[in-house]
């Protein structure tokens, strides 16, 4: 290969993110300079966030701009170091995007630069160990702080992150329901994780659910999705209860604002906090969360579930999958193997 | 006087309060059993949380039954005492509800019984020593948590809670900016209480002044208010920002559910704590407050207002100034003069 593949951002989105947002290109490889590697991305990261970064407003991260490859974190190998903490063959995890090829250096960009540590796969590292499993880790027990006996109510609960939380709440000895879309993402949830309930919230009155499932009310909700959902849980939040905002990604496409919920003042009434949470706020202390969720991988307690696509060509579909909820647990797509 | 006026509940509001949701009584003056007093109410106080305690559905205090008197927080003076810390004569202050005569011990009723301190006026322990100052003391300071430097909003800003923090703010060295209804309200901020800035939320476009009163953004955001303020808050806030949710007097006469702020992603963005508040909780801290709030009034540098109305007769209309926003400060009546 003598060129660099990308989808490039071409088009800012209104509503639904398509194949018409980015433009394919081929370009040369670049050349790392002194203190950079030349990293071939071998797995691509699809995140709900990613769709914030499409857009043309102030964020945690600034946009995107348009003829720039689209951002993404990402596992490739280094092919050409001139960092003396890297050499050829090194598994690392960077900001990758989507290119097969991108220069990277410690401490420059999002994710910086680091080396998948000896014997993670890098599904693992992209996954339970990554970004999400981190958020997962911090936000639930840094804003959400569970204790054993309490509620934790999850949305968006069979994706990578929501996953994730709630398996953690189970080890930290809490009642956990999970509120996910569709009976398949529900029976894994509940079967195979071993949620104490689960919420379809495509087939069910999720007010009501949550109402028959959380006896006790929720101590916590941990919120992925917000929007009615949210506002659902705010109906049953319990005496001094911790809502710990991570995502809503049931607004991300809408083309107009989204109404807040209406219910609010629950806040007030049971004197409640709702917290934001970035992980990028957490990456000093990412190996402490990193080691604790690996011993919980080993030891059985703590289940991922990768939804693995593949090809290049498929990379802007890939990210719809998000949306339109298609995949269980982590999305990855695979650009190529390691040599 | 050998019966006790009263101002029942009769009909619970559905939108505006008038008078035709409450029925004018007359009935024995009761008798203080064992450890009880008899008080004698001399001033009501009126705060916009009121209008929850008429709905019939859960909150922080049980509704206001259908046929009781009114719930109302009052100063009064004891006129018979079968309690040894309470004689004939004490000014006390209480839950006196809207009648002439109430019975009352101390641990009973949201407010129990407490005597007003020597020295100390009335008029004074209902507002800027009283629940409202209470409020503003305990929810700016340990939930707000302004640092010198730091910018603070407040919304309701010329009513008896929002008054007082947002001076508390400018004593923490903070740079104060209060959003009030009108032209006079607004300049009595400015001129007399030394707001930075003001904003009339009625005469102005409130995104776009906080914008230009918050060059560094809002670090703490005093919410009395919620609807389109709040979200025009949300909007300007700073990273790691406290919103603290005390009222949200915008929606209390809403006939049907008014939909909340739809950026309430900012929250995540800024990493910022959204937390409701009720002054119940920090009761055993009351102490701590007035003790502050004393000095700081008698250091002039701590003023308060209060709209004072008269006549039994006129309970029910004044309770709705709060709602129309006639009131300057802290709104009381005055039932009758002390004996």
């Amino acid at each position: 290969m003598n060129t660099n593949r990308q989808w490039l951002l071409a088009k800012r989105p209104f509503g639904e993110v398509g194949k018409e947002n980015f433009t394919y290109a081929e370009t040369p490889i670049p050349e790392p300079g002194n203190g950079e590697v030349l990293v071939r991305n071998l797995f691509l990261s699809f995140d709900p966030t990613q769709r914030g970064w499409m857009e043309d407003r102030e964020s945690y991260l600034p946009p995107v701009q348009l003829g720039e490859p689209m951002r993404a974190g990402s596992v490739g190998q280094v092919t050409e170091s001139n960092h003396p903490d890297f050499a050829t063959g090194d598994l690392v995890q960077t900001t990758g995007g989507w290119q097969d090829f991108v220069i990277a250096s410690p401490g420059q960009g999002p994710m910086g630069l680091s080396k998948v540590p000896d014997g993670l796969s890098p599904e693992m590292m992209m996954s339970v160990l990554g970004v999400t499993g981190l958020t997962a880790y911090w936000g639930l027990l840094d804003l959400g702080d569970p204790r054993a006996g309490e509620t934790v109510l999850v949305s968006g609960a069979a994706g990578a992150t929501g996953s994730v939380a709630g398996q953690i709440a189970k080890i930290k000895g809490c009642r956990v329901v999970g509120i996910a879309g569709g009976q398949q993402k529900c029976e894994w949830l509940k079967n195979e994780l071993k949620f104490d309930e689960v919420i379809d919230y495509k087939n069910e009155n999720v007010d009501r659910r949550i109402g028959e499932t959380c006896p006790n009310k929720v101590d916590v909700y941990f919120d992925n999705v917000g929007g009615n959902i949210l506002e659902a849980a705010l109906n049953h939040i319990n005496m001094k209860a911790r809502v710990v905002l991570c995502g809503g990604i049931s607004a991300y496409n809408a083309t107009e604002p989204v109404p807040g919920p209406s219910n609010l003042m629950n806040l007030v009434v049971m004197r409640a906090r709702m917290e934001g949470f970035i992980i990028l706020d957490y990456m000093d202390k990412a190996g402490i969360a990193v080691g604790e969720l690996l011993g919980w991988v080993n030891g059985g307690k703590l289940k991922f579930q990768i939804d693995l696509q593949e090809g290049f060509e498929n990379i802007p579909e890939t990210l719809n999958r998000l949306f339109t909820g298609k995949n269980i647990g982590k999305q990855l797509l695979k650009i190529a193997d390691p040599s």
